[in-house]
């Protein structure tokens, strides 16, 4: 996709514009870089005059998406002639304006403010285990993440949730969500159930530690470079969540290491060099406009599962990243390539999302989502969360977790930053995963031998030419029936788990 | 320094005008975030997309300062009742005020985007000793800071280069700086020599390599430790060219590493956390306002320059520290205090000014010094510079740099990034921290001595009181008298050569 050069005076209105949307688009880039900043830099107290610095940033990137000469344009850009991608682009830069044009900028900024004093205050209070510290922040962060809510609701014409979810996932419907998740809970318990049982038989090595940091960190740079993360842009730093940041030109991603696990920030690593690697190669002559972002947060969590599920875990890339382990840490038995396939893919339900196996990872985002849904449609209250949080965890994974706030609602950054709606993505993520690698092994029945050999390029350019390049010029249907000649089929994913796991 | 909590309604111009410098105070907290960042962390590839977004900033903050209701606002609150600290916030803000609107917005994003190219390709060319490659970026460098000292110079009635150095020194002449300087040229280099000729007698061990990084590095931050340093306030990292950036809620400085050398990163370290604890220190109510601002930048620098050459060097200081050596490199008979405090005051005139001892640096200063104010001037060109360069070597410090570019004209950050004026600061901050340090040595004839035994509260509280929690509540001239009972008095600062050297 490309927008060859067009005289601006044959379509003024659509030149203005993109004026607009690429000065929001640099100075996104600044609350981009000092957000990554504060999550992996800064000292605890700087934390009041960033909060302040960046609400100001989210008023003013606010104001300039509610200029009143806006309306006027975008309804004069729709009758210009325009070539597709401008058109593609002309919708996305309306949905943007829309978005913002039903919230008042007091309340843009009262967000701003609350979420960054609330998941501030969350990394001392999680460690704390201090459930009832946090909901004093928590508690005004979820009146106003409702407000928001309505007002979209109202404008939108659906639930309030189904509104803050369209901003990660423009389309999708929380009615389809609940039939999807629906489904997976038909089966995923047996499945899990047989897959342990199976599992309990099976030889297992685990390796020995400790594995320093220093190796750790050598380990996950020779994979990121082997899976193409280009390092003349991009970095990979510390911080307590791990996230992939930054701007597209320069893509921050961040793991956190743990002397006696490996496993941990190797695959987290991987997990965040998909997501680098579709910003790293977005088109560039249009990443400064909303066409030449990433599709949705679904299709981004594609690409990090792509890496890390569909790649990263499969037999074929254990194989060729074994020596690796070998050379960093020592040779061990673990690291034959049979037996670290399979602890890649050892099923253990467990408290902790980030560190969930590929199998129960569904349980951990049914829940959350199930939770946030009804606290946003107003059917429970903040207060409410850890009861609920543990009658599904002993639903869906056996699991207790009774005042275990630190391990339990107060795990994720998710809530405390103010982001509602965003969880289903992981999961939509992860079915839309099994569906590229069901397409491309179908075109390239070799792909597999070829990974093992270490050769990623069918993958790599499978990717770049169906996902990475199409930015947001398609819906998010249209991408991945163009993609995979079909809308999203979760049957793929199922297929995918048994295929890997029985 | 305070200002006492007052009704708004009695004075809504001030009030108003307080609340726009606010809004530049958070903004600008952006840019000095991603500034250390492109210095410390920043990818090359990163580096188009910062510019773009820095010169976006650059043009919000100059069309906020240029809004057309502040001229009457300014008015107004001129004759408002207000308080002392009022009062002189309101003189800040006017000086801000008037520099902005005398300069285009199209010079300012020019000035920017220029000189981020011209910086960041000067680290490659630096490095290559390309003094041609240099040029071709420099020059519109050169030619837009010539615009933008004629255009404020017109205004104000005073010289091109005096009105760059303004924006640093407000009120400083450059005829003043020639008088100062003159008279330095006229007894420094008899000083170089016959100190050079006593050192030449004195027996002096070299400390013995290599000095570990990590080493390195826990040795400056023990050393920022006992200074006073903030660490939850602030960080150390590291940059090819050593600076204190951040804000003064979250100050970063830099440094830069050689194993075979550890006096220049650990004297580096010292003279940052002299700029660091400054801004640290700044009255925190009223940071976020003109008037809380670090005075000059030779204000600045005397606060490094005290901690670095004042306090750092001295024997009572290196005896404090030398333990610290011992326990970090092993131990060695070069750290026995009084061979430690002759290696941090040998004297040997060399080509690099941020390696040059206390007494030739003042000859790098006073050489740039000539050569930018002819150059904004328009007496010399950009081109003429390494020759003028090479001739000015030769006469003050006795080197040949001829073809030496990369240690010659092209080893400071100040020229590259469009920063023409700054340089007499240092040395101007060189001669008041030697009056500081002769006013506190009359007021506290104990100071040495307890220096010598690690407390270090005399200097801190002085400087403390006298010069950080002042911020910009007075002229320099006037912040200097109430200081030290005169104005600036380079005698001092000649004496102090003389005792330490002689």
């Amino acid at each position: 996709m490309t927008i060859a050069p067009h005289p601006s005076s044959s379509a003024p209105a659509y030149h203005a514009l993109t004026g607009t949307f690429t000065r929001l688009y640099r100075l996104s880039h600044l609350g981009s870089i000092v957000g990554w900043d504060q999550a992996a830099m800064m000292p605890s107290k700087g934390n009041a005059a960033r909060g302040a610095a960046l609400a100001e940033l989210q008023v003013l990137l606010h104001q300039t998406l509610t200029d009143v000469r806006l309306p006027d344009l975008l309804k004069a850009a729709a009758g210009e002639v325009l070539q597709d991608a401008e058109r593609s682009n002309l919708r996305e830069m309306r949905r943007d304006w829309e978005q913002a044009n039903l919230l008042p900028e007091r309340l843009v900024e009262a967000q701003s403010l609350a979420s960054t004093r609330c998941e501030h205050a969350w990394r001392g209070q999680r460690q704390a285990n201090d459930w009832k510290g946090f909901l004093e922040n928590f508690v005004p962060v979820v009146t106003l993440a409702r407000e928001e809510a309505q007002l979209l609701s109202q404008a939108q014409g659906v639930s309030p949730y189904d509104a803050l979810m369209a901003k990660y996932e423009p389309g999708t419907r929380s009615a389809e969500i609940e039939r999807i998740f629906g489904e997976v809970k038909t089966w995923l318990p047996a499945l899990v159930q047989q897959v342990r049982d199976k599992q309990a038989g099976e030889t297992l090595l685990q390796a020995s530690g400790p594995f320093p940091v220093e190796q750790q960190r050598a380990l996950g740079l020779e994979v990121m470079d082997r899976l193409g993360f280009d390092f003349e842009g991009g970095r990979l730093d510390i911080s307590a969540h791990p996230f992939c940041g930054g701007v597209p030109e320069d893509v921050r991603i961040t793991t956190r290491y743990s002397e006696d696990d490996f496993v941990r920030s190797l695959m987290g690593i991987i997990h965040e060099t998909g997501h680098a690697r579709y910003e790293q190669n977005l088109p560039r002559e249009l990443v400064h406009l909303p066409v030449g972002r990433a599709r949705s947060m679904g299709i981004h969590e594609s690409q990090s599962l792509s890496f890390e599920m569909q790649l990263g875990r499969s037999a074929a890339f254990v194989q060729s990243i074994a020596p690796l382990l070998n050379q960093q840490f020592g040779a061990q038995e673990a690291f034959a390539p049979e037996n670290l396939a399979r602890l890649l893919t050892r099923v253990q339900p467990g408290l902790i999302r980030v560190d969930a196996d590929e199998l129960t990872y569904p349980a951990h985002i049914i829940l959350r989502f199930e939770i946030e849904r009804a606290l946003i449609d107003g059917e429970i209250d903040a207060a409410d969360i850890p009861a609920l949080w543990d009658e599904k965890m002993q639903a869906y994974l056996g699991l207790d977790t009774r005042g275990n706030f630190q391990q339990g609602c107060l795990q994720d950054i998710h809530w405390p930053s103010g982001s509602f709606g965003y969880f289903p993505s992981y999961t939509l993520g992860a079915m839309y995963a099994a569906q590229y690698f069901a397409t491309l092994r179908k075109q390239q029945p070799d792909v597999d031998a070829r990974i093992a050999a270490g050769d990623l390029s069918p993958v790599m350019d499978w990717l770049n030419h169906n996902i990475w390049s199409q930015a947001s010029q398609w819906s998010t249907d249209a991408l991945v029936q163009r993609a995979t000649g079909e809308t999203l089929n979760p049957a793929h994913f199922r297929a995918h788990l048994e295929r890997r796991y029985l």
